[in-house]
């Protein structure tokens, strides 16, 4: 079902944040899930960052949770057979906020990427925090997979595309990912790609910069008023 | 305990992963992972990419779990009331791989990422999947948060520290990285830093391209023989 942008809720996140060792078998996570909504909180995210050689393995956890405390999510695990280790961390809402993914070409993505970092430290000195997450990437079943994966990333934003021929299955995963609300800019380029995105931007590093102005809140940028122009 | 990187595994995924909407709440997502456990899945990773309001909220989420093949995760899903719309997607490991992490001011980062954008290029091209993941920032602080939060991050092998003064709290944070196994390579700069890093490079183009030669199996660079050198 496609959604449009205006369904999806984007509100700051007040997780509380841990990073624990626990025993790495499916009974002894299922057993830190249970007791998470035991107390009444929300999974936001749970990664295995590491996993550690030993006798029984290990695998180290960052886990984040609505609509608990710090303390009581830490008390809550604390007294699990299996988790070991415990430790208090930060969001990563809260260090490495929205994130523009840059994907396609190594010359074009870095130059996009030069112009996306410059404007987001303008942003994040005044409060924001955008992070630009970049692969370099070549033909078009590996750009079209990049492409859907986007809507897999935690806090991914905005995606844009940065090459010189795009189209066929990467057009079909970009409307795609727009149906989930996560817009596109593309730089202007052969392929069908510039007639399926919000945006077409010729100049690499002004697509990165207009990128980051979408997203940021410190910018009086709307993407939505721009939908379908080329510069 | 701080840790060496001889102990931590990094084996390659084989996570299956789907993503699905649930209603957001709790005990839906208790439901879901207990249910991977009686199926024998260790969830990998679980992540909120979205929400969506409606009656009731749902939640969008992306789920990779090993042990188990994608059909019966999905049959195992399909089950559960509050469960909707499950679709099949690609581990993210396959899709983005490794991630080099770039901290630190603008106008450094974006000329260490032009140098490992440019780097990973070549990798990808010949079957590697490295990430060139950035944020610029100012401050101890704040550099010192994002420096302790990439242990956090999923798939994260590198930290270059760029900028041009870090010392201080950065510099603990930068041990305790390295603690967990993840090196660093810091540009030459002013400030402690760079007594507490694994590999000193001035040029920031040079540092990015060493960073992704020190993560690719398709490199022959070895950072253990570099460490504590600087260029």
């Amino acid at each position: 079902m496609p959604r449009g942008e205006e369904t999806v809720r984007t509100s700051k996140s007040t997780a509380a944040a841990i990073r624990f060792d626990v025993v790495d078998a499916g009974p002894s996570i299922a057993a830190v899930t249970a007791r998470v909504a035991e107390i009444g909180g929300r999974i936001r995210a749970l990664a295995t960052v590491r996993r550690l050689d030993g006798d029984p393995p290990l695998a180290e956890i960052e886990l984040e949770v609505e609509g608990v405390t710090e303390a009581a999510l830490v008390a809550a695990l604390d007294g699990l057979d299996d988790v070991r280790t415990v430790h208090l961390t930060r969001a990563l809402d809260s260090i490495f906020g929205k994130r523009i993914i840059v994907v396609g070409g190594g010359a074009q993505v870095a130059q996009v990427a030069l112009g996306a970092v410059s404007e987001a430290d303008r942003h994040n000195l005044r409060g924001e925090r955008i992070s630009v997450d970049t692969i370099p990437l070549v033909g078009e079943e590996h750009i079209a997979a990049a492409v859907r994966a986007v809507a897999d990333l935690p806090r991914a934003r905005l995606l844009v595309l940065a090459g010189s021929i795009m189209g066929g299955d990467i057009s079909v995963a970009a409307e795609e990912l727009r149906a989930v609300g996560i817009p596109i800019i593309a730089l202007n380029m052969v392929g069908s790609i510039t007639d399926h995105v919000d945006l077409v931007v010729s100049d690499p590093v002004q697509a990165g910069t207009m990128a980051v102005m979408a997203v940021a809140d410190t910018a009086g940028f709307d993407l939505a008023r721009q939908r379908g122009r080329r510069y």
